[in-house]
């Protein structure tokens, strides 16, 4: 039994107000394995390359315990490539340049050896093809986890709706779970979005924190409050792998657990930041990732006797 | 022994996207004593109102135990008004009217049945009101807690400064933080803080909830996710109120208890801001309090066994 994770493998190029990065290895796959292989093995991960995608990099994933036998190389084309410029604040960002190239053409096709997944992890993709990976598995997965972004909103409502419906459980921001249900409440659009298919929903609010919603619970977890955020790109996806490899690790797939889930990710969220792409997230020992879920309970721990 | 509430007693209307208020009782002190006289009694009010101000208002927060023996009446006079309206998101707002009337001329005298404060919580009032209010204690509280907002920073900087060097804790919001120190970074901002005197710095995040620094230690406190936030106003005072009301029936000032205040005065903004003005904080039980404080352990109540 084993994860499956979806969702791209590419270049991004980062400026922010206090540096600006060469071209490096983005993608929200390729975060999602970088920090899930912390936690979880094997995992087979569902993407597509160009040519120009360094072979260095998919050994590298394949030595943490990543199986490449579901990744496309398109020798002849060239990999997605994203560039963006973030804000002063680090919450809001421009995109400067979007290059699809291999992206534009994905059909995934899930290999036979996949076929014994327990835990989809589908990143942020066209939903289509999140829908396509579905259904091509044919026995559901035991939990199906989605991530997606305002992007699909704009242009593939429809499909993205068909997919959602499907999940177990979604991920969006704050500001695109207002968006998918025109509700300022979060606790209003958390309610639409549960009755739109999934029984669990996660709402990202970068530093602020993250909920957790399930029926009429909520929890919540926070961002660990760091002196020097230095990119946040790949958080979103970074929070996602900690979530799932938490999860696919225990196999354990309660709301209880989840709760404990939600602060692995929260935890190599806090990490991935640190540095520019998927830098932080290589060096990290299982003690640098105990040493930091410390800080996540010293943060949050109170002790209160009703008298 | 006792606890001192510094700050107005005032007027204010409110306009929000959801509705409008009649020209309702606040100021920080009212929301202050509302607040903080489910923990604790007496109150010791030190504050000044016109002769519009309802004299039934003050005979309620007698039978709460708040003693008005401060509290100066200039009949012929009016109260400090303020009227504004928020924006859609609850956490900004404009000014519309301000009409300082008998806040203008405060000059605050401590009463000598006041010389047993043990602590002295100064609402936010302009900085040299605060100043003298220490200065007239023969024998300095035990605990200083003092709220402020950026209006005195842009005005009264100086003095601000002066008062901030005095106290043991500053409660201020997020922007604030940054305002005061020109660090975007909060914990940077917070460093710088406790550098100018404080030993204990809160930011208030609204929404997003609250952090307490004091040395190298940060401790989070989420506010409440509600389905609706009615009217914001006086939430940051009524945050105070239960706080420093829970450190005055406990006379602990340890950092652990801070933490358990900071849960206390969370709950109790939570409950501020589901009805216009003091309203909601009128008609709270024990019961009431004690239940949020349940949800609040429920929000971020988390086991995690490192292995």
């Amino acid at each position: 039994m084993s994860l499956i994770v979806v969702g791209s493998m590419a270049f991004d190029a980062i400026e922010t107000p206090f540096g600006k990065s060469d071209k490096i290895i983005g993608g929200a796959a390729t975060y999602i394995a970088w920090s899930a292989s912390n936690f979880t093995s094997p995992i087979k991960q569902l993407s597509v390359v160009g040519g120009d995608f360094p072979k260095n990099e998919l050994r590298l994933l394949e030595e943490r315990g990543v199986i490449l036998e579901g990744v496309q190389i398109k020798e002849n084309e060239k990999s997605f490539f994203w560039s963006g410029r973030y804000h002063m604040d680090m919450n809001t960002r421009d995109t400067l340049e979007t290059h699809l190239n291999v992206l534009g053409t994905f059909d995934p096709v899930v290999p036979e050896s996949y076929q014994d997944c327990e835990f989809l992890m589908l990143g942020n993709l066209a939903p289509a093809v999140q829908l396509s990976v579905i259904a091509q598995l044919r026995e559901r997965p035991k939990l199906i986890v989605m991530d997606t972004m305002n992007f699909w909103m704009e242009i593939a409502l429809e499909e993205l709706k068909k997919v959602i419906a499907e999940v177990d459980v979604l991920l969006v921001n704050d500001s695109e779970a207002r968006e998918l249900t025109h509700e300022f409440s979060l606790v209003r659009a958390a309610r639409k979005i549960m009755d739109m298919g999934p029984k669990y929903l996660i709402i990202k609010k970068g530093e602020h924190g993250a909920l957790l919603f399930h029926d009429d619970n909520v929890f919540f977890a926070p961002a660990l409050p760091l002196e020097d955020v230095f990119d946040p790109t790949g958080a979103g996806d970074t929070f996602a792998g900690g979530f799932i490899g938490h999860i696919a690790r225990t196999k354990d797939i309660s709301y209880e657990n989840m709760k404990t889930a939600i602060i692995f990710g929260s935890a190599m969220a806090s990490f991935c930041v640190e540095k520019f792409g998927t830098e932080r997230l290589r060096e990290l020992t299982k003690e640098d990732i105990d040493q930091r879920i410390i800080q996540f309970q010293d943060l949050v721990n109170f002790d209160i006797e009703l008298v």
